[in-house]
């Protein structure tokens, strides 16, 4: 299996990240700047999270439209802060059916100018709000280093887009969305994720408030897994949004945006892999129980192939993705090759089982003999069903207890430095100035990540400044 | 309701169509050239077009894979024919993070050429073999006159690509995919569509062999909504991509593509649409039921909300999608605005109807009094599961008449040309030339639409050349 060998994660995480995603076939590399290509395993945890989203968007009143690809390079630059944020990442074309353009197209990077312009045609009066659209697409930032999923130059994503009559409404809404998003990771990517909001560097670019959702990966840097902005009335009285009020008086509107993209999917990876490879969440796994018959001959490829094929049709009445193995290779490989693509549990039927009416059940998230079981065949689908939610279920937790132990209270910069260099979370009391958090960037090489939106309350010393603080914020290193 | 009056088909088809659009809130139209937005309610239409085709891939195999926006421009190249063919069409990207690349990227037209790349690396052997991918995505061709949702600059559409071993696969594969096309439009957008093959000047610019399903719109004109390609060995030979056979021969693959795109919104539009707006089919509608509550003041709304909103969940319960007009505007309007929205069926519920467990049904693929139906409430929701059904039936029925009447047999030019200029289809033996039929275009402004896969068999005199011919063709106006 010289094929399979992977880097260890102990010696370097990064290029562990790397070669699992193209090993257990995830992406593959494309001759384009940047650019990956999602390979069908990868796109179906895509699909997965998609399905979990949007189902989750449209319970809240949310419908899904699709505006242009092309931005005009004019609509950027409309809102200040916002086209400062972008401009250096843009993807332009200048060139249309063989004659250059008159004004330059954006490829969008976002599209709350766009969409702002639209909303603004699209609004009257209070009758019209709020007014709550998502968007899938893709998205186009000229990134200078990326990576597979986590930082590409084109991604896929979900971008929502809502119009509001007032803050407390457009407020509401951004915490809603935030709430969706941590429902979502901890509840179908068993990532656990701390809520918080985001520092006034670290903000979006033209946004009055950011939140995120941060999770911790395998080598305790953080992940920005999915954001929420306020966007207050700055994108509205950039796009002249406005409408007439119950009072009849003409009021600007209170939007957000929030967006996750394919980044999860990196998430997923690197929250939950080990040196094996993948360890799939059951409910976004795109195969969540591998079915591998054991034979030495013909004489026993019969009885087990009939016995195996006669429980995964049980398997999928009861709604799981099943695969059945009945390649030649040998059972040691397919073993490895799935626990490489990190399927939660295998099944294994052999000719002993065939006679016994029993059966073997495997758990990725459960090392060696540990994770194995042997079952009767009665009741096999109820009790996978059961076991694919206790593997939910001991992956949030294996995966929680990790984060608990890397993230450390801090009373002083030493303090900081020390946990950095070690790996961790820096969890402290914090009253430094916007350049006061740049200094600990260059110098540490950590960022804020939030102020967690659960606060200890009172106050204490600013761990950098020494001033009295009001709030704790997060530091640490970050993808 | 001046805001609804939509000039009649019979007056101008064309505007006809471009007012429904916007009318009926399937689209917006967006600054960028030739670009639309699709509001929620047209969205919700394409969302169910790929449910049901995502759906009819898997089944038969296909995987989901995602590849770059951006093309080299030097892929492009490689195919002689494709580049001729999407070179006058491309939008092209110069500016990369601010800087002038040195390769300028193409925005993808289609993707045969980055996923050939990409197929030429991953196969190795015949086993793996056939490959069968499809890709839901966004392609851009900058059009000279484009209009909502039938040709766009940006468009959003599924293409598939596979690879096999030999050409007979291949042509099985095709056609396969050519008949998901025609069931899906047939048994789900209720739009009877002739399978045929396109001619070689109207081929896909790289295709040995293209196949197509042709509809009939409203204004007898035909529209191409799906196309199916046999690429032979082009793209193989031009991507060097090949495979070890079972003999240990190296051997070029055969591969195909085939793309639906959101023009079926259009098509539905087109094909079923009348004077007072949209007619929806009842698997792609959005809405299925819209219940209307009827009540002259508040002592009659109580009882009569009561009663229809117990109806509308028991509807929902048996998985219909139902809406809830409960706006202040008088049912009049209410009727109006949901005829133009083309919801299949109408639910009213009065205060008459509370006291005799009674409802009003209205199907909008009938107008008027024939199309109404006094009904007990008992039984209601399996009442409208059937009256659904029977809507779906009657609109292939309506359309499939129309066509028959609309297509002639052709006997000689003369009939041609003035079919052509009445209006229809013109049905002959044919044996022209690529050059004899750009003549009957130019003369005409009617196309070889295709050859039906149904022929009549035996031979004829081409109504053209009125030389032997051995297979018939259709020729008419287009879309």
């Amino acid at each position: 299996m010289a094929s399979q060998a992977v880097t260890p994660q102990s010696v370097d995480f990064s290029k562990w990240y790397n070669e699992i995603v193209y090993k257990a076939d995830l992406a593959a590399q494309s001759p384009v700047r940047g650019c990956i290509i999602v390979k069908p395993y990868g796109y179906e945890i895509w699909e997965a999270i998609k399905d979990g989203l949007d189902k989750r968007f449209k319970e809240t009143g949310h419908k899904n439209a699709y505006f242009p690809l092309f931005i005009p390079e004019s609509y950027l630059k409309r809102e200040a802060q916002h086209v400062e944020g972008f401009s250096p990442e843009l993807a332009v074309v200048t060139i249309g059916g063989g004659k250059e353009l008159e004004e330059p197209l954006v490829v969008r990077p976002t599209s709350e100018t766009i969409i702002g312009e639209a909303f603004a045609q699209w609004i009257q009066s209070y009758r019209d709000l709020p007014l709550l659209i998502n968007q899938w697409a893709n998205v186009v930032r000229w990134e200078m280093r990326t990576r597979p999923f986590l930082r590409t130059t084109e991604f896929l994503w979900q971008e929502g887009h809502t119009a509001h009559a007032n803050e407390a409404e457009a407020e509401a809404e951004t915490l809603q969305m935030l709430d969706i998003y941590a429902d979502f990771a901890t509840n179908e990517a068993a990532i656990p994720v701390i809520k918080g909001r985001k520092s006034e560097i670290e903000k979006f670019a033209g946004a009055l408030r950011t939140y995120t959702i941060e999770a911790m990966m395998g080598d305790t840097k953080a992940l920005q897994a999915g954001t929420s902005h306020n966007l207050g009335q700055n994108f509205s009285k950039a796009f002249d949004m406005k409408y007439l009020s119950r009072e009849n008086t003409t009021e600007y509107c209170w939007t957000t945006s929030w967006g996750l993209s394919w980044r999860m999917v990196g998430a997923i990876v690197m929250a939950h892999g080990d040196d094996k490879g993948l360890r799939l969440p059951p409910r976004v796994a795109p195969i969540q129980v591998v079915a591998v018959p054991i034979y030495k001959n013909d004489t026993e490829r019969g009885p087990v192939m009939e016995t195996i094929t006669r429980l995964i049709k049980e398997l999928r009445a009861a709604g799981m993705r099943v695969h059945l193995d009945d390649r030649e290779e040998s059972p040691g490989f397919k073993y490895n090759d799935w626990e490489m693509r990190g399927v939660p549990v295998r099944l294994e039927i052999g000719p002993k089982d065939v006679e016994k009416n029993n059966a073997v059940l495997a758990r990725r998230d459960i090392p060696g003999k540990e994770g194995k079981q042997f079952v009767g065949q009665d009741g096999l689908a109820a009790r996978i069903v059961d076991l694919l939610n206790d593997i939910h279920v001991n992956m949030i937790k294996q995966a929680t207890e990790f984060r608990e132990a890397n993230i450390h209270d801090v009373k002083t910069y030493d303090d900081v430095r020390v946990l950095v260099e070690k790996g961790g979370w820096a969890r402290g009391w914090w009253a430094g100035s916007d350049n006061d958090e740049r200094r600990v960037k260059d110098e540490t090489g950590a960022t804020l990540r939030c102020y967690p939106l659960e606060q200890p309350g009172g106050s204490g010393l600013c761990w950098y400044t020494g001033k009295p603080a009001d709030r704790i914020a997060l530091f640490g290193k970050s993808y």
